[in-house]
């Protein structure tokens, strides 16, 4: 655990050199992040095959533009990944390697916005565009650090590569593909991700650890076709009422998730940990107004950050089945179908968690209905990285010189793939050093990134890397 | 209690002028039969008005080919109902009031019919249309016993009326309202429903008790939006989960329905009926097959035609919320629809079913979730007529002499909307009198009426006139 105490190291902080240059560059850096903006780089819509390539293009020749070397477009099977690299320290110093994602969450209704999603604008003190916050704003915000860094010339003391993709939000496998065929192109001490969030805005974050997931899509049947109510009401089973017994019964009413052994490795958190998230400003109601419900769940008596990080959940994404148009249909429906999704946490392991969950559908499905389990949508492990790792505690000093506030290392809810794919092939861990907000509007209309949020993370990368050279 | 042992009163069956008829005119009355299944008179879909009205004016000019009188088409808010009458029995004589619709049920793909479902053609013994059963092919058989008993001339004791409309598949208020405003025209003895099946194929039956029904729609609310499962799953309730729970606690695992006093009203059988029922070609694993199911609930422990007749049930008819489209969205879905629709039996009243559905409704709803109860669905009574009653000895005696086999009076779990509104608005009884069998593929593609189903469906309404006239 690091010591939030320590005091922060003045000596290897941002020079006065790199200051001139950010705050005389800004401007023209944000009009080239309205640039980068203006492409409708929207990798789940075919449509836009052209945006995405044009906006992969730009990437590159900003790359070479700023100064780094070896620059290059890999060609994938779906959208190109662009790398660029500045090896300058030498083979002594230590690598940093830099993920990002060119592509961006469909707008939806442009109606919605209030300028249009692709027309970037500065309003408010931000910059709205679709992925000003996610993630073309913070990873932008790396690529002026590493700018001035290199432009003015005395303190860039480790290497940087650049890896960036363009289905991020697709969830492709090309990504993993072309890690696994690069080991040496990628070959570095860490991996510094910066498509993540602040854990409450105006509150610097950097996380530890990530949740895994699995999911199943159920189906179940209990004949041959549907049936007349009248005909065949109380003699019948009907297959929604199979399903809706048999997802009712894997949750108590509180969230407790009753697959047998569900919880069984859960590690939780430590006393440390326990301890500095007890600091947070967040609490239960601020949970609860974040996320707009009417209530919160509390299955496990544990806090709700101990639910959020480190404890497995189970979900139904998505149930359907039976006559659901306008009216009434007199039916028994012979048919239903249902998505769940668990998050894991380490020390789970996907498998025998999905073994847990079918065992149990199995074991609880009734006599008169045939239950079809299909495997087959995406899983991504659990990931956690040292809290001693060097990389955890740079990026936390590098947060509060940047922002110029208290920083903490938390944990993260969400599945992040690609810290789970350079663990997985490259043996690397993650530094998970985003600068969004949770009130950025994320995949939302109105999608924007504070100033001041890009301002902190073009100080808090090049902070990082000095600081990360220096430990 | 019909003694089912009675012998049939050969003396005032159906005499031998009108078979000779029925068998020389049946060549051109099968014709006449697939032109009215040539009109696709769809009335739930508003493309087809053209048809529906060339339908009902078609029908019109057969009822006066036939020798009825006062014959004329209603114009309504929906399609015209058309009437006519055979009043020639005189005051003194009985009135028999024969409701019938003309309209069908959508085809579906023509694709899956053996041959288009407006082309009718006769093979295999059978002729085949949507609408052969469902039901032109026994409302035509009672028009063509009426033209044979009018036209020989020697035999008809009784009046009769003829109401048909033109949107019983859609449940519309018109017949309702044509009802209210026309009792003097409609006044009648009894009413005969040929719309109807036998118990099972070869197996007449009339019968009398029809089971009604109430129907809701749901829906929960558990926050404001749809929430991503890595950052609030743990914590934020899930819609989908407390429908299924809501849904689940409705019914036990075999088919009791958990609802406080679901059951209090409920009259069952009596032990004449039940006697009679024992002696029919059916049990539960003809039930099964029928159906088609993997199993059959057994929730109250009573015969599954208790179950299918004198029992109230509760089933989901559709359900649906989040995410249901190819692949995974980790989502947790903020509402839950879903629509419930029971059966309800004598002594069962909609406003206190319903009453009791929402209470337990409401009071199984979590703290954490809003429930809205949507009342506005479709409802019905449950109808009986007394089984002393002579209309139902005069209906077993015609079936069995129509069909030259025994037949039976039983219940139907089906609703009957006709039935209630003529006792409600008219105090009028209803006899079940339909020729149809179960593997008719009715609402199906391929659906047909057996030729002999149509013959012994033209022979049975002349005895039943005959018989009734003289009870």
């Amino acid at each position: 655990m690091v010591d939030n105490n320590r005091p922060l190291a003045p000596e290897i902080g941002i020079p006065q050199s790199f200051e001139e240059y950010r705050v005389a560059q800004r401007g023209r850096q944000l009009e080239d992040l309205k640039r980068l903006l203006s492409f409708a780089s929207v990798s789940a819509d075919p449509g836009q095959a052209e945006e995405i390539a044009a906006c992969a293009a730009w990437v590159r020749d900003h790359l070479e533009r700023i100064g780094l070397e070896g620059v290059r477009s890999f060609e994938t099977a779906g959208n190109p990944i662009v790398y660029g690299e500045w090896l300058g320290a030498g083979a002594e110093a230590p690598t940093v390697l830099v993920y990002g994602h060119y592509d961006v969450q469909p707008a939806g209704s442009p109606s919605l916005w209030t300028a249009p999603p692709f027309a970037p604008e500065i309003r408010d003190e931000a910059i709205y565009a679709r992925g000003a916050s996610d993630m073309k704003g913070p990873l932008f915000a790396t690529l002026c650090a590493l700018e001035a860094l290199i432009a003015t010339g005395d303190g860039l003391p480790c290497n940087v590569k650049f890896v960036i993709e363009g289905e991020e939000e697709l969830r492709a496998d090309e990504l993993d593909r072309f890690v696994a065929e690069n080991p040496t192109l990628l070959a570095a001490d860490v991996m510094v991700n910066a498509d993540g969030s602040f854990i409450a805005p105006g509150v610097p974050s950097t996380a530890v650890g990530l949740r895994g997931m699995v999911a199943l899509e159920l189906t179940v049947r209990t004949g041959e076709v549907d049936l007349h109510s009248g005909m065949f009401g109380g003699v019948a089973p009907n297959a929604l009422i199979v399903m809706a017994q048999l997802l009712a019964g894997l949750r108590s009413p509180e969230g407790r998730i009753l697959v047998d052994g569900f919880y069984d490795e859960v590690v939780g958190a430590s006393a440390a940990e326990l301890a500095e998230w007890a600091e947070l400003p967040i609490d239960a109601e601020a949970v609860r107004e974040q996320a707009g419900t009417i209530d919160l769940l509390d299955g496990t008596g544990s806090s709700v950050l101990e639910r959020q990080w480190v404890e497995p959940t189970l979900d139904v994404v998505g149930m359907w089945g039976g006559f659901q148009d306008e009216g009434l249909k007199t039916v028994i429906p012979s048919t239903a179908h249902a998505k769940i999704s668990c998050r894991l946490v380490p020390d789970q392991e996907m498998e025998p968690m999905i073994e847990r969950l079918t065992t149990h559908l199995r074991e609880h499905t009734p006599a008169g209905a045939e239950l079809r389990i299909d495997r087959t949508l995406l899983g991504t492990p659990p990931a956690t990285m040292s809290p001693d790792h060097p990389a955890v505690a740079a990026a936390r000093e590098a947060l509060a010189e940047g922002f110029g506030t208290e920083a903490f290392v938390t944990r993260l809810g969400v599945s992040v793939p690609v810290s789970e794919i350079v663990s997985r092939l490259l043996g690397m861990p993650t530094v998970m050093l985003g600068y969004s907000s949770p009130t950025d509007l994320l995949h939302a209309p109105d999608e924007h990134l504070p100033l001041r949020s890009f301002d902190g993370g073009v100080r808090t990368f090049a902070s990082f890397l000095l600081r990360f050279a220096a430990a």
